[in-house]
Parts: C-alpha cells; structure tokens; sequence
C-alpha cells in the first residue's frame, strides 16, 4: 500500500462513517434525518415519519456457518435490523432482504434461512415485500433494510437527551458475548477431536442470546403505555460502552453509569466468572450483540419506571466536562472507552 | 452433496425467487405489494404509493476492479437502483448504501467510490440518508436500498398489460454488452502482456453504457409530460427478451416484437459485426445492463409518441396462446426465449 494511502483499520468503522457523512449532501425537504442516528428519518405524512435502516451481516465476520443454523441466522437477521426501527421509537413495517450467496449452498439452506426471516416477520407483524438474490464468489452475505413509522411527537434520536435526564435500559447485558464464547470454545475442541460432543448443556440463555436475540419492539409498546417518550434512544449492537458515548456525544453531554444497577443475569455473571475467567461488567459494557435499548428519560417518568421488571435505572446525563464515566461498586471513577466491536480489525473477540 | 439436495444452479435465480415468494406471507393493510416486481409498493397517503427496491453488487461477480474505476461503480450502483424506482413509474428521493469491504480497501478507495455515488446523487436529486459499513473476508460488497413514491394512479406494474397495448421502448439496446466484451478481451490482453495499452479508442459509448449507466428517470418525466400512463413498465437489466417475457408472463399475455424496430446505436451494430461477430440483435435480446425502460401503452396513445427521438414502438402485445415472438427483418416468426444473465451458472458471458 503506498505511503499516502490511509488504511481502512487506521479509521475504523465510526470514522468511516464520519467521513462518509461529511462528503454527503442533502437536497431534499423531506429528508429529516440522514446518516448519524440508527436509521434515516423521512416525512411521511402529517402524523408521522417512516424510519429506514440497512444493514449487512457476512459469512465468517458476522456468523460462522460452523456453528449457527441457518433458521437462526435469518432470524437474527431481521431481529437486529427491526432492533434499529426500536431503537428510533418506531414500529417496524416492511423488510426487504439481499442475499449474495456462493454456489455451495443449496435450495434447502435457502429455505432454512427464510424459514427463520418468515418466523420473525410473525413474531415482529412486519412483511417481507422484497430483495435481490445473487451469487457470491465467497460465502453468504445478508443484507437487511426496514421500514418503520413512528408519530412525530414521539421519535427518539441520539442527539436529544437533557442534563439530568436518567439513563434507562431494556433487559439485561453481556449474555450474547459469553454465548459466542462458549460456541468458539466448543468449534475449537471439535476442531482439534472431531469425536468430541459439544458441552453446551446448562447454558442455553446464553446460546439464545447469541444466536436467536429479539428487538425490543415490546418495550417501544410498552413505553408508549406507560406514557413514556424517551429523550433520546439508542439500540445496544456494540456493548454498552459505546453506545453511551455516542448518546452522550451526540447530544453534548456527560453521563455517569453506576455499576452495581447494569442489570446482568445470574447465567452471565456465573459463567463469567467460573468458565472464561472475565469480569461480567466488561462483558455488558464492551460485549455487544444484547440487542437491548439504552435510553434517556426526563427525571419526572422517574415513577413510571421505577419498580418497572424490564427496565432499569443505570445513571443520568451529566455536563459534558465532567465525561462518561463508571461508579464502580467500590465507589471509585473509572472513565468509560467505547471498545466495542472493531469491524475493520483482525476479527479476534478473545 | 447429499442427494435429496438441489444446487441454486438447478433453481436458477428466478426459480429460487419464486420460491421465496411463495414461502412469504403478509400480514399489513399497508403493503400494497410484495415481492415479484420491480419494487414493493407501500402505502403512503391518499394521493401517493411509496415504492422500496434493494440491489445488490458484488466483486468477482457483477464488476471487476481491474477495470471498472471505484467512481464509476458508485455511480452505476446508484443509477442501477434507481432504474427499479423509474420502471414503477416512480421518481426516487432517498437511498441508502451498505457496503461490505476487505481490508485491502482504503479510505480514499471508499472516497471515490462515494464521489461517484454523490455524483449520482446531485444527478437523480435524491438524498443519500444511511447505510452500514462493515468488513468482509473477501472483496467489495454494495447493496443499494432505493426510496421513491409515485401517484397512485400513475404506478406501472409488471403484471397490468393488456392485449393490443403497443410495447415501447426508452434508448437503444446491446451496448453495454459489447462493452464489457471490450473491457473483458482488454483485460486478457493486459494479463498475457502487462506492457500492453489498451485499445479503448473509439468505443467510448459501448464503455460508458458498461461503466456509468444512466437510469431513464428522465423519461419518467417525459411520459409525465406527454400525458402517457404505461399500461406496464419494468426496467431492462436482463436483456430485452428476458424483461418482454416478464411482461407477458406477468400479464397472462403473448408479445410480438419486430427486429427492424428494435433500437441499436451505431456504434454497437458496427462493433458487434465488424469486432466480435456477434449478431447485434443477439446483443439486443440478450446482452443486458441497458438499464432502459420497457414499457406498453394504449394505442389510442400513439401518436402521442410516435415521432418521440428516445422512445421506440417495437411491436405490440397479443393473446397468451400466441407466445412471444420477434418477427424478424426477413419476416421469420422465431420465438423469445429468456436468456439473460445467469446469476447462478458459473460467470462466462462469453
């Protein structure tokens, strides 16, 4: 690579995308949003906006066809994509699905595959309208776009949330991480014994966390009954860390998240600790995959939410000189890092 | 493979979509329709549908980087998408790129690929508003999500014409093609000898059909001004017998087409003689990556369009137990068969 080139590794996935940004122009009045939130807002009528996202998943970056069946991928496939239309306050309405496959698969891993995306548009009551299927020199690539309507008083950017203002999320964090890890360990003893059965057993929360995550569309149900707009949302794809950054960027603020209330379930934390040896609070805050919302609230929903089962209360929104930090359950300050998922290096998670 | 399997190449790629559709149910009031045209037709508001296509592109396969300079590939990439919006008779307003790199990208690599996707931008007046950058273990990957909306009572299906409706055309037929013939024999010469130059020359309008295609949105204006509604419409990304059979198929109809009518430039008919010695009709039929518009309209709107320099009658539509036929310039019936490009037989277009 010549001297003046700059090598996509040196920029990573967010700066791509900020320079991608800013070559982009806008033309059009109903464009309301573009790049920079989890999808791409566009009037629709007077009420409402659509909310569009796209995204890809490819064969040995994203999944490793070793270990995930293929009704699961089509359904995560759909799952993550809808996790975007969630994360904008939204409903997801239709998808369309681009499939780029390599002459090795046949008509019956095809079907698995929509198998799993048409049990997933069930679940989700959303229809798959359309797509492109085309071949591939090297493996399977999936590429998902929704589409989703959301009323204009209640849309949730990234950039909207207020000093004060509490952060909240969805469910619990870290599980998708141990699960990927527990099925790189067992492709690895199958590699080296191929006579080896896989030691799964007890662990099947986290195994369904990696391979078979749900968007929170019932949250999105759920904040609208318990008369709750959030200030700002977000959907948790790359780990905690990183989502709070770019909520805590985007809208100009600081954060402080307390350790002790990141909800973790006994399953992570267990196997966290006895099997892989790895702090569970790393694993919910630079894991990634929980499909989770992290949202703001405004202090006076504080009551709405407060005993609420699948939703917690983790910190609030600071000054943004006093930065995005961690209260350790000691009671120390640790700055948080986005760590993250790092797309355009080597693709080791271990 | 196992027996009771069946290879994607047995399925064809028609085949497998047939599939899919058939597998895929609909749940949504809003979904006007689903998979099997152009695009999927969504509702808007009382006067307009909105109209959502998906496109893929992949190295190896559908361009090669030996050739095709990054800023022409975002143009095409763009210009191909929008070609589905304009063959619904739509006019496009928001794309949204995916993109899936090796790591042998660099950013001024993606700059450039970008530059041609702004360009095309500026162009279609359409908003780029997001996408997805990810990595991929081989090569580039761009999958392409358009957004248009059209008056309901101006959408052009596939399925909607109707016997004795003359079947017309944008543009003229075969060049990019024999475009590709030129770029691919230039490329077998560089490899046998990489101090060669390329003999590109003259043929520049063969190479800008191949490299930087246009989609005929312009004529979706033009038909506007005319007073025209196509009785069916879809765009030629297959080759011209490919996309007449869709229409008649679609419809429950036959066709007639007649070779003398059916538009090919100059320098494509020279070429195809003089160079590759291929019949051009042959380049016409089933050459594909025109990207014109294929259309039919009543006759009572013949004279609308008769003289029109870009817009040619090339026969008319019959009753289905007739077939589809090209009458040809010595008065041979020879029936159409679909040809096109094969996605999912190993890639010799030669």
């Amino acid at each position: 690579m010549a001297e003046n080139f700059t090598p996509i590794q040196e920029l990573g996935e967010f700066g791509l995308i900020n320079s991608i940004q800013q070559s982009v122009k806008q033309f059009l009045p109903s464009t309301i949003k573009g790049i920079g939130d989890d999808c791409a807002v566009i009037e629709k009528n007077e009420e409402e906006f659509w909310v569009v996202s796209t995204d890809t998943m490819c064969e040995a970056v994203h999944f490793d066809l070793r270990y995930v069946p293929l009704k699961h991928l089509g359904y995560k496939a759909l799952s993550t994509a809808i996790s975007d239309i969630a994360a904008m306050n939204g409903i997801p309405s239709q998808v369309l699905v681009s499939l780029a496959l390599s002459s090795r698969f046949t008509k019956e891993a095809v079907d698995e595959l929509y198998e799993g995306m048409n049990h997933a548009c069930e679940n989700y009551k959303v229809d798959l309208v359309g797509g492109d299927t085309t071949s591939s020199q090297s493996g399977l690539m999936i590429s998902v776009t929704v589409i989703g309507s959301v009323k204009k008083e209640k849309i949730a950017y990234r950039s909207t949330a207020k000093k004060g203002d509490l952060v909240c999320v969805t469910g619990d964090f870290g599980a998708a991480y141990l699960g990927l890890h527990l099925l790189e360990r067992e492709k690895q003893a199958f590699l080296e014994n191929d006579k080896m059965q896989p030691k799964l057993g007890t662990h099947s929360y986290l195994l369904q966390r990696q391979l078979k995550p749900e968007a929170r569309t019932d949250a999105i149900f759920e904040l609208e009954d318990l008369g709750i707009v959030p200030t700002s949302m977000i959907d948790v794809s790359d780990g905690l860390a990183s989502e709070i950054m770019h909520l805590a960027t985007q809208s100009n603020l600081g954060a402080q998240l307390y350790e002790e209330k990141i909800p973790i379930a006994n399953e992570t934390f267990n196997a966290g600790v006895d099997i892989f040896k790895i702090d569970p609070i790393t694993c919910a805050l630079n894991g990634g995959e929980d499909y989770e919302l992290l949202m703001t609230i405004k202090q006076e929903d504080f009551d709405k939410i407060e005993k609420h089962p699948e939703i917690s209360i983790i910190g609030f929104m600071t000054d943004p000189d006093q930065g995005v930090n961690l209260i350790t359950k000691q009671g120390n300050v640790k700055e948080i890092q986005a760590q993250g998922w790092q797309h355009f290096k080597k693709p080791e998670k271990e």
